[in-house]
């Protein structure tokens, strides 16, 4: 059955206190696609490109199992393209161009033999689009859902609507601060939780993760990275992470969504280490494996004996 | 022999969104000397206050075997002041006024019978007087020192003399990058310990706090409290916390250290709940057992069997 995912694809230009890269590969999509990939095929994508999309970036799909059924390639057409600049410290960025392009009439469809995937994961566009999304697939098992400040302003109406019918939400701590308009992260958790989400994750960055799952409150520490060449799709290649990891295991019990939060936050974790999406081309299991158990370690103590 | 604390003590005028009190006790000795007396007696507070200093304040230390015969009381001087205002977020707050008042000619003075006390808890003072303290003692085995912006820019040289001296520095996240000149936490913190100090602590409030041990890095969570009241003296209730836990184990192995990080959150996390020292004076060793026992859950993941 695999995973369905829609998002963005996209071309960035990134520039960072330490290298600039043009017209690397990026985009929601993209990021969800390739760290899902890890833990088990295959990935259905939906997007939009133009045709100057890169043959290049269509190979690497492909050599990670992620089947471009859904991929519409529109013709004589540009692909989304967005440029931004780290700051200092790596923890805010400026944007510095977004050319929608093709992105601006993208109207998913689900390939006839997809709508009954069970597993979705619908990558940060429209809350208006994520909603038709759903309208199309046949009774989905398991939706996670992220969004951002943007769609919070601007869609509220629409991403409440949303909220009643994905399984979870996956944000950051200033985008929970503004949906819930309330400072106190944990009350700002509980009145998101209150519009319907039954699993509510805040990424904190440099500060891990926080689950607020039914009856359980799960914090998740960072891996201490040492060197961050490029934040850029950390946050997607969480929510690429935590969906694979629950896919490949078919259980969504709470404790088992606490380890996909640990995996979501090894995939952001590697994600990080290198431009664009560099350090989520050459993974193996095994090498997630060992990361999750660094995990493990980090955040382990007990009581005395 | 109990743990020897050195530290301010003061009156803080403190507002908050939701409440404001007046000369209430305050000081970093005092939270220190508090949250420590939970774990194990008595306590030696070395501090100075003026002789306006409230007899109920000189009673509460007393009810809590803290032994005051290091308080310096000084005729016909006044206590030290603070005077602060707390933001909306409650994470960042203005100083409206400090009156040194009798601090400002403090000389810590160790009795004779403490000189070979062997738990050690250095509050933030002026590294020049931590240092002091140190020469007076007689080899302690384990101690702790916290210190703040101020000293970092403005007292540096002694700051990374006493850094060889101590066995713990307890920080935050914002001093720890100050003091290393590098924004990267975990690159900082590396950088910290090779000024000589072999176990630093990073508070970094509502995301927790990172300990580097020997070879050992450990991310410790946050307690998730939906009223925070006050934060006023969560930092000194940590250290008190972190030392009287270790005091009460007599054991300082990484695994140990571990634990009393968390027993140093769980005693910052009573001290938020309520204004001033209230959240630190009724307590008993049962309930902070219990919520240790709660952020032992709030962390826990295992590897899917």
């Amino acid at each position: 059955m695999g995973i369905l995912v829609v998002g963005s694809l996209g071309l960035d230009t990134v520039e960072t206190p330490f290298d600039r890269v043009e017209e690397a590969l990026g985009g929601s999509a993209t990021y969800i696609s390739l760290a899902a990939s890890y833990f088990s095929g295959p990935i259905h994508l939906i997007g939009v490109v133009g045709d100057d999309f890169p043959k290049k970036y269509v190979q690497l799909f492909e050599e990670h199992n992620v089947d471009l059924k859904g991929l519409q390639i529109v013709p004589d057409s540009k692909t989304f393209r967005w440029s931004g600049k780290y700051h200092y410290d790596l923890n805010t960025r400026d944007t510095l161009l977004t050319e929608l392009n093709v992105f601006e009439a993208f109207n998913p469809v689900i390939p006839e033999e997809r709508k009954k995937t069970r597993y979705v994961c619908l990558g940060n566009i429209d809350p208006t689009l994520q909603l038709r999304v759903l309208d199309q697939l046949d009774e989905p098992k398991f939706v996670v859902c992220d969004t951002m400040n943007y769609w919070i302003e601007g869609k509220k109406d629409e991403l409440l609507k949303l909220l009643t019918r994905v399984h979870v939400l996956i944000i950051n701590d200033s985008e929970a601060r503004l949906l819930a308009q309330e400072p106190n992260l944990i009350k700002a958790a509980k009145k998101i939780k209150e519009f319907g989400v039954p699993n509510l994750i805040i990424k904190k960055g440099e500060h891990g993760a926080l689950l607020f799952a039914e009856d359980v409150i799960f914090s998740a520490p960072a891996y201490p990275i040492e060197l961050i060449n490029d934040p850029t799709g950390a946050g997607d290649s969480f929510a690429g992470g935590f969906i694979g990891y629950l896919y490949r295991t078919q259980d969504t019990s709470p404790e088992n969504i606490k380890r996909a939060v640990v995996y979501g936050s090894t995939m952001a974790s590697f994600c990080c280490e290198q431009f664009s999406t560099k350090g989520l081309e050459d993974l193996s299991y095994l090498r997630i494996q060992d990361r999750f158990r660094d995990f493990l370690s980090i955040a382990h103590f007990d009581e005395k004996a």
